[in-house]
């Protein structure tokens, strides 16, 4: 059947889309997101099919297509082509095969997550996989597959090397910033560790962040082959690599309703470790009332399974459970954990901070060979062989690696929270600082956040600073001032 | 925060959608499917975010808006809107409690329910839902809940009367077409039976479209009413009506992979019939290998629990289990149907389908308590009674009463299946014959079907016409005749 184009301008990145008159999709017998296939010359593509009602846009005859169909097959407005009715791809029947609790296999499973990443399937189906691992649990066996079919899916990054080492932290705490301090350490050693990283999605930042306070982390797979070569590391964000589509398609999909499947927690973090080529990885479960895991028992399961996942992919993988129940660190926000990790590796700073992230290079030493790791991790951090290799790191992604902690910009706008009586400090909750410290305009404007300069059981005189909030402008600074500052630190 | 708006000239029925920019989305922590509320004046909707990430169609600043938004706002092209970040509603945390497998009360139910029909839930969150009924099934309460809950939320036809009957059938049997024939010996009776039906989903004809052969079925609730009061009966399609607006919207995301959770069947089924205050129901369970219900374990099983839920809805049901194993009558198609429906209206035509229908409608009477309804059922009939007031009924809905049975139009295009052997008819399969029926151009071509000549047992000679396939064009007859004819009929 022939119909005429109508550009609609609009571009979605996701399933292709086009749009019928209801009279057309009642003669072809079609129904809302079946699929059609459409042809000009040589070149194909499959879209879902929506309805339109209205007579005021899609006419009988016509057929709405947004930009990326129009682009992918050079279309014009007005311009006639022909489609014709395409069945379903098999995998929505291995989706349903997964609903009604069957377990699926190797084949099967890549076959759903090859249709994700080349968006042949819609989102609703997308939902109908998600809720079916979700409820109906996938096995150590399936999370193996789909870490496989989504590493397999996607970008690659290949190191000719016999150890490639990563880490990774479940999250949930404040600051925590140890990567930017194990890398260099690590790359200072003589090994090989391509990090990858995510921007905040709900936090007050992340790491790809805070490493752009010191140099750009947006690079081309190209380009991070080359600081590798020239650095043995890098730290940049992931997103421009399509490390792992499918991860970021399933993502958008589970964050409506807070999911979190665990088989595809799993699969998502290891898919991106095997994409960047890794042999060896740490991962830190950080353990607290306010992190996603909330006790030892349940971080010792997911522990488990990360590592027989790990074994089963031929990647060696060690965990360690740590407290998780406050901040670590003093600054919140991107350029005030920037500010933290420089002065760490110039042998000042926040020594819970360095502490940590000593003690993991040292293991991340450790699960390669190499004796008295810890001790060697804190001789590379405090001979100043660290800083030296994170300042090769920020001068190959094109960042200045003379700056300075100081020369950080931080929010000029700031007020202070005071003790109101004198004490202990009893407890300092993630969640609170780090909802200030995102009202006050974290992660986006940069220099927000908080600075935090009390710990746990740290003794506070009366009218003593707890921690100063930062802002780039005052109205951000006032909305932060609002949430109830009290109650981020107790004291008793 | 304020956005040009850019009329996006789409109308899609479903939820509301705003495009916007990826930069402004950052800006404001929106991710897709967020939610915002635009206002104009004292005017306020709630849309679902969709991002752009092209340069070509919303820029930053803009709000790309579909038509049902700018309709509902009285919006124009380029003017200037706010629009604030707007939490997620309430009814996610239900949906979310029913995939952590929870059961659901009565205000939660009803407020899942209420916003899928006020189009506040997005199809991704509307099939988390799905499948968290489908997979961890309903309860009896949970399927009274929802049948209450889309019933409340839809159209409502009242009738001052103490017997409201209605009747239903499972379906996947052809032809079987008994509605047009019970309706007229039920109100001839004197009882009130406003049947909504609906058109083919899936098969060659639904009661609609067979019933639209002879009068029109679209009509208003007024409209209704009125032939109702004027013929204590109507058959119209149910889809002007909104009696169970939910019910469709559950429906367009059910059929993606084929389910129908029990559930959820179940409350679908009944909210229709409470939306039309239906006081009796006569359920019709066809049980073949070949329908939706494939043994009698099966068929007693969802007797009982239609019986159970019209019972705490105050709706007495009875359920009869039907052989469904091959079709009934002898036309399929909607013509096809129409024409048997009228032979036997006057006293001529396939004698299974008349008997079926007068069993079904002397169940019916019996049901309120009038005696010997059997015989009545089949008086009414024979008497001629029933042709008078389905004549009234088809004048009432504005159709001609005094048409024929020779005088509907079948389709001209035609070809004869013969008996390749001589035998008796051990088999016909409802599934081919269906399919052959669709292929020839049923329900879209009124005329296009099968006329279907043999019953099982039936003894055939060799070259004896089996079923004659018609088509209102060639391509389509040719098309049909590819199939394997000689196949849904099979002879021993």
């Amino acid at each position: 059947m022939r119909f005429k184009v109508k550009v609609v301008n609009i571009a979605t990145k996701g399933p292709l889309i086009a749009i019928l008159n209801h009279e057309d999709a009642t003669l072809l017998d079609l129904q809302a997101l079946d699929r059609i296939k459409i042809k000009k010359g040589s070149k194909e593509i499959i879209a879902a099919v929506d309805i339109s009602y209205s007579k005021k846009d899609i006419n009988k005859s016509e057929i709405g297509l947004f930009l990326d169909i129009i682009e992918k097959l050079n279309l014009k407005n007005k311009e006639f082509i022909d489609i014709c009715v395409e069945p379903k791809p098999k995998s929505l029947e291995f989706i349903k095969k997964k609903l009604d609790n069957n377990p699926l296999n190797k084949e099967e499973i890549d076959s759903i997550i090859k249709d994700l990443v080349e968006n042949k399937l819609t989102e609703v189906e997308t939902t109908y996989f998600i809720s079916a691992c979700y409820i109906n649990k996938m096995s150590l066996d399936e999370s193996v597959y789909l870490t496989e079919a989504i590493s397999k899916n996607g970008g690659k990054l290949k190191f000719d090397k016999k150890f490639v080492v990563d880490k990774h932290c479940s999250g949930g705490v404040p600051n925590n910033r140890t990567t930017p301090i194990i890398v260099p350490i690590i790359a200072a050693a003589g090994l090989t560790m391509p990090k990858t990283s995510t921007r905040s999605i709900t936090s007050p930042a992340g790491t790809a962040d805070c490493v752009e306070i010191l140099a750009p982390v947006s690079h081309s797979k190209e380009e991070i082959m080359k600081i590798v070569k020239k650095t043995n590391a890098c730290m940049v964000w992931g997103g421009t690599l399509d490390l792992a589509s499918a991860d970021d398609k399933l993502i958008k999909l589970e964050r409506i309703l807070d999911l979190d499947p665990e088989g595809i927690l799993l699969a998502s973090i290891l898919a991106k470790k095997s994409a960047v080529d890794s042999s060896h990885i740490l991962i830190d479960i950080p353990i607290g009332k306010e992190t996603k895991i909330k006790d030892v028992k349940q971080g010792r399961k997911l522990a488990k399974k990360f590592i027989k996942i790990g074994k089963k992919l031929g990647m060696k993988i060690r965990v360690i459970l740590t407290d998780g129940s406050h901040p670590i660190g003093n600054g919140i926000g991107p350029a005030l954990e920037a500010r933290d990790v420089l002065l760490i590796l110039q042998n000042r700073g926040p020594l819970d901070l360095k502490n940590k992230a000593v003690c993991m290079a040292g293991i991340i030493l450790d699960m390669v060979g190499i004796k008295n790791s810890q001790k060697k991790a804190l001789e590379i951090l405090e001979s100043g062989l660290a800083y030296k290799k994170m300042q090769e790191i920020i001068k190959a992604q094109g960042g200045n690696p003379n700056i300075q902690p100081e020369e950080i910009q931080i929010g000029k706008f700031k007020h202070e929270v005071k003790a109101k009586k004198s004490g202990k400090v009893n407890y300092i909750s993630n969640n609170k600082i780090s909802r200030i410290a995102k009202i006050a305009g974290a992660p986006f404007d940069k220099g927000a956040g908080i600075d935090l300069f009390v710990k746990i059981k740290s003794e506070v005189n009366h009218n003593s600073v707890l921690y100063t909030i930062h802002a780039e402008n005052k109205e951000k600074l006032i909305e932060a001032i609002k949430e109830e500052l009290d109650k981020a630190v107790i004291i008793d």
